[in-house]
């Protein structure tokens, strides 16, 4: 089969590898339908990650059942499926309590011997743990299928940042990042009941995405201007609720200046640099909560589901760029030069 | 009158200064009864922290009001009080949340024109939102008005790690340091009902305090040591809880290494240093909250107050030396040479 595999610093290429096939009796083997580049792809893709040479790529993606292996109870050839970014086995402790990104068995796509999403194929470890069934009529809804993309990572990730930054009915929150985690953090606390919700972006065409999702105030500026305009829409306070969706020294510092004292920030940027800017003497001083983390997507698949199915809430537009298998180099680099959102790959 | 002053590093003197007197409608003087040295006095003695040279010391007491300004309604000399370590309005939005330590009026005992409560008597502004009164026959019982005094600083700030690490009825929870504030912290994580209470401390005679106070498991080790043995105790999963006392690098690390994936650490160590050896990555990865930070007591004062005058919990044995107000300087070198756990002083 053919597959997007990572050789180097920006050298992506889309390759024939060997087809997935059941290894232990826990796998599935899925046939990718939809998949897509994330932002976290990109730091491999420019040297600021590490990688192994030849390793596949991508982590987000809908497929069809192909093939199951002897102990896997749930799951059939034909069955529609989202896929976590995180594979995991459904029984530990951890994937017990919802912390599915800690299961004792679990791992990312890509890593040694496993497949990555960006290819016609995978084979997913524990499919009872990780796979979600998806209505089989949502294959054939190309505007469906695409939102249900999102169940794999930045949907659930922006409902990680929300639920860390403490939103729920009324909140004042801001969102630091107009990425697609970003966005889907927006559309995550408006569905969580949030009042107001700041958006903090530079990108006019992504800001009006954020208003689309239920963003009431768009912050277009940086650094310290954007702190204080942010103050100037809370009456000098700051608010309680920051989502945190960028991970960088800059990001970081931002969300703590405009969350007021006693606020919470929802971390789900990955953190570049150990330290990360980040003042604890600061965090200290004014009672600023950090929660988050990698997000458990599995967890969140099955409460966010319906509201996707039903339409209430549609995370579709964050992709602004579609490509084909072959596409996925061009792909990462629109995505690195910035003139793509984030791209969906059609199999 | 005679209090005490930092004049600089390792040079404290009792010395007389101007009796207080009210300045603004809002104030009170207060006669201190008993007041204390705390671990925090020690960076300023160490010259560890930035001080004015000629600033008074000394943030907990308790004491009689002697006299009050015009617009002071709740209070009236005679009065019997515990104060809080830091004043505050008591009408702010924040102190309306409960969050007194970043009062919009508030400021902290010691800073510029401010008394310290390591003296005969104390200026106190927002007298109404500052002070709490305390039944008048507590004066007459040395060992409850000694119980009361820890209302001031320590039993809160305790109270806050333990909220902050999550802790509630049935939590297995880590205290990370065997100070006054790490004592009171597992005090205050028995009264919320930890099943299990995990102390690390290495003096023997501070974890007996711990002992005594509702721990159930003692780790004496430090380092990657202690770490294993915590992880040992719990079946090498860590604590869901922690309660970090300390607010070094090391105990930092620590704490997070004892974590529990998605567990919560209540910070109420004082940071030294910017990073303070916190590694954001390793937070991210495993989900773990951090929360806490300066104690908003004046808060808590009302919550605990009727469990230690009911003797429900007994936070006095965090007091094993005590002086008059001429010993000061003495009690400050008995616990910069840890020979000394917590210095009460009596006037």
């Amino acid at each position: 089969m053919r597959a997007a595999v990572i050789h180097a610093s920006r050298d992506v290429r889309v390759e024939e590898v060997p087809d997935p096939v059941i290894r232990r009796p826990t796998d599935a083997v899925v046939r990718v339908l939809l998949s897509c580049i994330c932002g976290t792809d990109l730091w491999a893709y420019r040297g600021m990650a590490s990688f192994q040479p030849g390793q596949r790529t991508g982590h987000e993606f809908v497929g069809v059942v192909e093939d199951v292996g002897a102990d896997v109870m749930g799951y059939a050839a034909g069955d529609l499926v989202v896929v976590p970014f995180v594979w995991s086995d459904g029984i530990c402790g951890y994937c017990a309590e919802g912390l599915t990104t800690s299961c004792e068995q679990g791992g990312f796509w890509g890593t040694r011997g496993s497949d990555g999403g960006q290819g016609e194929a995978v084979r997913v470890p524990y499919a009872d743990g990780t796979l979600v069934r998806l209505p089989g009529e949502a294959a054939s809804d190309r505007r469906l299928l695409t939102a249900l993309l999102t169940l794999s990572d930045v949907l659930g990730t922006g409902h990680h940042g929300a639920l860390g930054a403490g939103v729920g009915p009324g909140t004042t929150v801001a969102v630091v990042g107009d990425g697609a985690v970003g966005l889907c953090g927006v559309l995550a606390a408006k569905r969580l009941g949030a009042e107001r919700i700041i958006a903090l972006g530079r990108h006019p065409s992504r800001t009006a995405i954020a208003t689309a999702f239920g963003a009431t105030d768009i912050v277009p500026e940086r650094g310290e201007t954007a702190v204080e305009a942010v103050r100037e829409l809370t009456r000098g306070r700051g608010v309680p609720a920051v989502i945190e969706a960028v991970g960088t020294e800059q990001s970081m510092w931002t969300a703590l200046q405009i969350a007021r004292d006693g606020g919470s920030i929802g971390c789900v940027g990955v953190p570049h640099g150990s330290d990360t800017g980040l003042d604890l003497s600061d965090v200290f001083e004014r009672n600023i909560a950090l929660r988050g983390g990698v997000a458990p997507v599995r967890t969140y698949i099955p409460q966010l589901l319906p509201d996707v199915l039903d339409g209430v809430i549609d995370p579709s537009p964050v992709f602004d760029l579609s490509i084909g298998l072959e596409g996925i180099p061009g792909g990462y680099q629109a995505m690195d030069e910035r003139t793509a959102l984030k791209v969906l790959i059609s199999y």
